[in-house]
């Protein structure tokens, strides 16, 4: 049994501060949860019954008087009653607290102090903490609504799941997956997260076997590698969707709500996605994908291809569009499959995906078994406007579901009193339905990128290898170092030598291939180019003498060496890097080099480690992709090599926990390989957050 | 009056096919058409009476037994019947005819030909036609459901008008509108467009008193430039909001080189957006985004704020990034408005914009006031979960909305009977009211949009202005001529002389300041470079004389010349290019130059002619652009001699009829203005589409 069963599957549940004056908070948390299946005990020093439930002084009390030690007490009590509160919810042998009340870490100071020594005085008590601050969570099963929303206590048991960061969201998401019909198994906003967190409820409804599929709501990720680590466990059993902000600037305004900052957003959703997270832009978008999710998924699969039937073109227009911009693969059909479909249609509809089979006739359902029956067609959206004379979409769907195992789902728009059946009938029947073209081209989408994400989490397994340096790193390096630490990982470098004396220059310089490069070498300065510390093209020795000269010239408090190296052939400039996140812990980038890049901010990033095929995803997410591919007649540049260097800058991360930042600048790719013309590294505790 | 009154506004119809079969199409016709306030007349030579309607064996029969010449014929027949009953429309004095069978243009050869004659005999009788292939139209306020979908003959009269160019979206965007409870003057699907098309339909509902705001459904537009001026007189006076495929279809490039920097999707959203018209994504949005316009409109402005109230947090949180993300500004209050609400909320909400008031109190109406009142928002969005107890946002927006006239918009989430009557009581107040965070901020963004817009608009006129360089060219011209032409307009170009022969090209030298470049000029080779046909870095006479010597050797089959000139200073290269869009006409586009920009296709585009507000935000449109802005402490370009040369470009294609395409590239631009080192200039019918 997890140690969350009890706080959120309680048998019983004490409402401490229940109240009998309605606008009251204690009032209409004990009304929400009139109705639950358990044993209810409100608990108020100063009446004896409310809204006909017994009521007790206190929790020990109501544990004296009946036995029971409550699984669960919901304190609707002022944040400065709840340590009290929490020390009698320990005596009487709890097994969960929720605090609503808010006044807690989200104020700082006073509020953070209160909130730590609750936390605490849990932890010891073996009583699991939900909140502070949180609206709290509802299991309409047992119609336990611990939570103050008015209609709650009407949601229906179902296999949809809600983990939110904060409760309103809960709420937000919970009502939209319920006006579509679908059930929850449980639905919980997280507050403060003073104790029970993000990865605790993901790794609790992995193991509950009413969940299908979970709607996830992320803020700011304290402990992101922790989260990122259970949903690559959750998603390969149960298909997660998350909606989470930070696109743009909002990080005031985010601090003051729960303590956390959002982090940097492209991390995130790089995390979530590399973790197998189906991420979307809305709270309507994730209702209904993380409903249509918890009734069918598609096998996992690198690019599956969805059969589209439409009712009319126009609609169909829009959907094949949104579909494809969205990077879903609407295939042509098999020969096979065209011509059974032709043999249906009046000739001059379109056939081969999207089917526009104009009016829907008679032979729609003969239609649709062909499109299932296409080997390419891994899941079908049908859409049709509401035509009742025409076709009835419940009974053909429902009756081609019994013929085919893969996901189907369906649109319709039309006068809610007539579609509003068909749709529920649908769902029933475990085929997601929609009231637009494109809310069914989401959801659809959503259905493909579940399957293709599963299929990356399994390809991206990466294989453990003992470090290939000593973990013990003298920081910072300076550039020799930083090389051979790569080098060491198999990321190519030039060939070099350190010098400490001009004589070994020269000495260096005869047993080079010319050009060469003298480059000062020193850890206190970073950019060495700004100051003139890096001289290109030597080509003779009095060339070599000069530089040296030149780097001689440049101030430096410490000890004083060259680092010749020969000079690297012409080839695409990148930048790859690997950085130790606050919250992610090692994340690898990848970005092409030169002003105009960056100032395109045109990068990838993943969570390190990472296997091969996922760097050379993170190449296929570059806008500049082209370039590497052979732009304009260029050959195509080594993209295995640069998924190694990826690979391998990730694992230098994992095997030495004091390094922070690791910096390939440039990395030049060309058609034979990759090589590394600087690297820079630098202590974890230097690192910016 | 319009020519199209008769048609979209009949006292009498004709359905021409009616059918006493239910299952048939002119059953269908006529049952939804039962209610319209009007005159009735079924055709159908077969029959004495339709659904209580006496029926007539023709038209011309009708017309001579009632005396009444029917505004609009309905023809529900196949295909070949139709040219007779148009025969027979134009005899009874028809005003317009609506053909909805398929079966004609969209099916090539044999039906084109039908629709052309049909057409032509429409002109001809001065009938308007709408049609054919399309599912008709609708107008609530006479019950005049001249369509097929059961429901339509519902929807409430208001003031929302929809325009597509596909039946089925028509059908799709009038039943969301009508689903959030709003009412609509007309919705017209306009298949394949024969006759009456979207600028005639724009037209006419700019002039409908009725019509307050208009959803546009857009595929691919024969007359783009027709278009965008009918929407450019249309916007200052109603709103419009299209959606619009296509963009999957940014792959497909047109041939010419500056077409295929370009890609046909830019062009439609340039000229849309240019026009005044919101884009959004979904059929979805339109409905939401239409409706909020319909009710209330922000007056133009540059950048408008919005001032944000909500009740929770989290969700506040979704909106306030989705409203950053898509560019919308969300001010800090200025001091006063920040005093006044610390007076009224506890101290631990956040209070600067958005409000967080946490559970909504009795000083929410208070708080909405100061919010409205602070001089820097131009709209509020309010959202609240439902808690009847807690706040009636019905009651406080209404009561809102009498002390303000700044836009209020509402979204809330709870259980649908409980959140049904707010909404409707909210739209009813003109307060538009949505049942998500986003649905809300997107609405709000819509808003905010289509003030920004117009402002736009506004700014964007044009000053006529006289040709600067002689209107017949002989095309194609090469690059003297070309640089000369833009030249003419004001565009730098590098100092240079035209020599026909190496004594010419040796005095040109001297007279030149060093180094010079020496180019083969000549119409035959597009692309000089490719063929070594541009000597850079001349610096001695020698170096003149080997670098003619080079030209000379590339083959010529006509007269041959070189172009002597100096070489420009260094800076950021851009390309920029006028092009002659089939559609759309002249067309301007600017980009980053080189390479790697090329690759990330970083383009603007707009349709010429612009003026040089309109041009300066193309920059702004660049992913690229903080490049233009000194990155990295390089000193910002000269936007504005960049913004002059888009406008002259424009200007160039509006004077020159002939001319089809002309391309700046590299134009270097620096802190000091812009010089074009390269002109190509093609005739318009050497341009691919």
């Amino acid at each position: 049994m997890s140690s969350l069963t009890r706080l959120l599957d309680p048998g019983s549940i004490a409402v401490v501060g229940a109240s009998a004056s309605p606008g009251k908070a204690g009032y209409q948390a004990l009304r929400t949860l009139a109705g639950f299946h358990g044993t209810l005990l409100p608990i108020n020093p100063n009446a004896a019954e409310i809204l006909g439930f017994k009521a007790n002084p206190s929790l020990t009390s109501a544990r004296n008087t009946t036995g029971i030690a409550p699984d669960l007490a919901i304190l609707v009590i002022p944040a400065a009653a709840c340590l009290d509160a929490v020390r009698d919810a320990a005596q009487a042998g709890c097994g969960g607290v929720l605090i609503v009340s808010g006044g807690f870490a989200e104020t700082g100071g006073e509020g953070a102090r209160l909130q730590a020594d609750i936390a605490h005085l849990c932890r010891d008590a073996g009583i699991r903490l939900l909140g502070p601050n949180t609206s709290g969570f509802i299991r309409p099963r047992t119609a336990c609504a611990a939570s103050f929303a008015p209609g709650i206590e009407q949601f229906r048991d179902g296999g949809v799941a809600v983990v939110a960061q904060s409760g309103g969201v809960n709420l937000t998401l919970a009502f939209l997956v319920h006006r579509l019909g679908v059930g929850l198994s449980l639905a919980v906003g997280l507050g403060n997260a003073a104790d029970v967190d993000v990865a605790d409820v993901l790794e609790y409804l992995a193991a509950d076997s009413r969940t299908k599929a979970i709607a996830l709501h992320l803020e700011g990720v304290r402990e992101g590698r922790r989260v990122y680590e259970t949903l690559r466990r959750v998603t390969p059993l149960k298909p997660v969707v998350a909606v989470t902000p930070g696109r743009a600037d909002i990080g005031v305004f985010a601090r003051s709500h729960t303590g956390n900052l959002i982090g940097a957003y492209d991390r995130k959703i790089a995390a979530l996605r590399q973790a197998g997270v189906v991420v979307v832009e809305t709270t309507d978008e994730a209702a209904d994908a993380v409903s249509a999710l918890a009734h069918t998924r598609i096998a996992p699969a690198s690019d599956p291809g969805l059969g589209v039937l439409t009712g009319q073109a126009g609609p169909g227009l829009l959907m094949v569009d949104r579909l494809r911009a969205g990077g879903v693969r609407v295939p042509e059909f098999n020969a096979a499959t065209l011509k059974r479909i032709e043999s249906l249609l009046p000739p001059m509809t379109f056939m081969r995906n999207p089917v526009d089979t104009g009016r829907p006739s008679p032979t729609f359902p003969a239609v649709l078994r062909a499109i299932a029956e296409d080997a390419g067609v891994d899941a079908i959206a049908v859409f049709a406007l509401d035509e009742p004379a025409a076709v009835d979409p419940a009974a053909v769907l429902s009756a081609a579901k019994r013929d085919t195992s893969k996901p189907m789902l369906f649109g319709t728009v039309g006068l809610h009193e007539s579609i509003a059946p068909t749709v529920e009938h649908l769902w029933t029947a475990g085929i997601p339905a929609y009231t637009s073209p494109e809310r069914l081209a989401s959801a659809a989408r959503a259905l493909v990128e579940d399957a293709r994400l599963a299929a990356r989490v399994a390809r991206g397994r990466v294989e453990e290898a003992p470090p290939r340096f000593p973990a013990a790193l003298e920081l910072p390096l300076h550039e020799a170092t930083a090389k051979a630490l790569v080098s060491a990982y198999g990321i190519p470098t030039p060939r070099g030598v350190v010098c400490r004396t001009e004589a070994d220059a020269v000495s260096a310089f005869a047993a080079l291939r010319k050009p060469v490069v003298a480059k000062i070498l020193t850890t206190e300065i970073v950019h060495k180019t700004e100051v003139g510390g890096v001289r290109l093209g030597i080509d003779t020795e009095a060339d070599l003498r000069s530089a040296l000269a030149a780097l001689d010239a440049i101030p430096l408090t410490g000890e004083r060496a060259y680092l010749v190296e020969e000079m690297a052939p012409r080839g695409m400039e990148l930048i790859a890097g690997a950085v130790r996140d606050p919250s992610f812990g090692p994340v690898v980038m990848v970005g092409l080099g030169g002003t105009a890049a960056e100032a395109l901010q045109d990068t990838a990033v993943r969570l390190g480690p990472l296997g091969e095929a996922e760097a050379l995803e993170m190449l296929d997410e570059l806008h500049a992709r082209r370039l590497l591919e052979g732009w304009r007649g260029a050959p195509p540049v080594d993209r295995n090599a640069i998924a190694r260097t990826l690979v391998a800058l990730g694992r230098i991360l994992l095997d030495h926990p004091s390094l922070g930042d690791i910096e390939l600048n440039p990395l030049v790719a060309d058609a034979d390989g990759v090589i590394a013309l600087d690297a820079l590294a630098a202590a974890a505790q230097d690192v910016a957050p």
